[in-house]
């Protein structure tokens, strides 16, 4: 399969730490979305939403929308709980995640970082919002090593994707030390470096 | 099972459109997030979120997200289909409802609706993208009855719920008459009135 992805954007590299830890072989093509790269007629076609990441598989269909790709990707998988509650808790935080954390803290990061704004110029609303939303992770984080029960889910993947570098956009984990911690084990067991 | 909704609220909709489909039975809590009922400390306790709907299982466990939601209620029924591949896709309507329709058509209507605004006041950035989000639906319903093969899913459960109502924020289906059809086909499928 082929991965269209911006190695800068989170949503993109959920796809690949995920097929990365299921050991799913892929080709990434880099896609700049700065430069309209996803904008493209021939992109368009793959995606009408003009978003990344795309994939493609070996047939070629695509399919969009990260949190959808990495459900499609590790059905089967540890990364989702067998338990029909667990999987609609981790189902949870991943809608979450894209309407009440991605944008605020992604928003954020890439407006200070890409768009080079001065962090205290963000819209106060990005800042209080992504602020709540760090302290809700910490609240569920204070006595679990994982979003979802004891073990590593999708959930942890779609949510460390913006919050391990949420200091770009003007926000401390120092405030939120489990979630720092939690942080620090999803990357291991990501092996992201 | 209990559902803790507020009904003008299409995510709440969703759940109890579901449920009804399905033929589970369940008790409706009216919950009126304008009078902050949604932000109490035992409804916090349920979904630390704030955020309606909730549903309670009969033994007490809690869970949130609409799509979440949906999606639990539905699974093993005609509303998930059985194709991996249409399941992404299912996935993919899913997510960007609520990254890129939600937060336009249902925010426009909320702050015309609810809160009183003039359609002529909406910010401008609300009803571009929300414009974009149903031209992306018409694109996608011209040559197609429901949003997923030729079968009504949970990604038709989803999107009807604020594209039904989304007049009531200024925008017109008479722009858009695939979506406006298919609006009319979900609605007698569903038994809405």
């Amino acid at each position: 399969m082929k991965i269209y992805g911006d190695s800068k954007s989170g949503n993109c590299l959920k796809v690949s730490w995920t097929a990365d830890f299921l050991g799913r072989s892929y080709e990434w093509i880099e896609t700049d979305i700065m430069q309209g790269e996803s904008r493209t007629p021939d992109f368009l076609a793959m995606n009408p939403a003009g978003q990344v990441p795309v994939v493609v598989l070996d047939d070629g269909r695509a399919m969009a929308q990260s949190n959808a790709i990495i459900l499609y990707l590790a059905e089967g998988s540890s990364l989702i709980p067998k338990d029909a509650y667990d999987r609609a808790r981790m189902l949870e935080w991943l809608f979450w995640e894209q309407y009440s954390h991605e944008p605020y803290v992604a928003v954020a990061r890439f407006q200070v970082r890409y768009l080079g704004k001065p962090v205290e110029e963000l819209e106060a609303r990005l800042v209080e919002r992504g602020g709540s939303a760090l302290a809700r992770m910490e609240l569920a984080l204070k006595d679990a090593p994982f979003l979802v029960g004891d073990q590593l889910s999708l959930a942890d993947v779609a949510l460390v994707a913006y919050t391990r570098v949420c200091h770009e956009g003007g926000f401390s984990l120092d405030l939120y030390p489990a979630v720092k911690a939690w942080v620090a084990r999803v990357e291991q067991a990501l092996n992201i470096r």
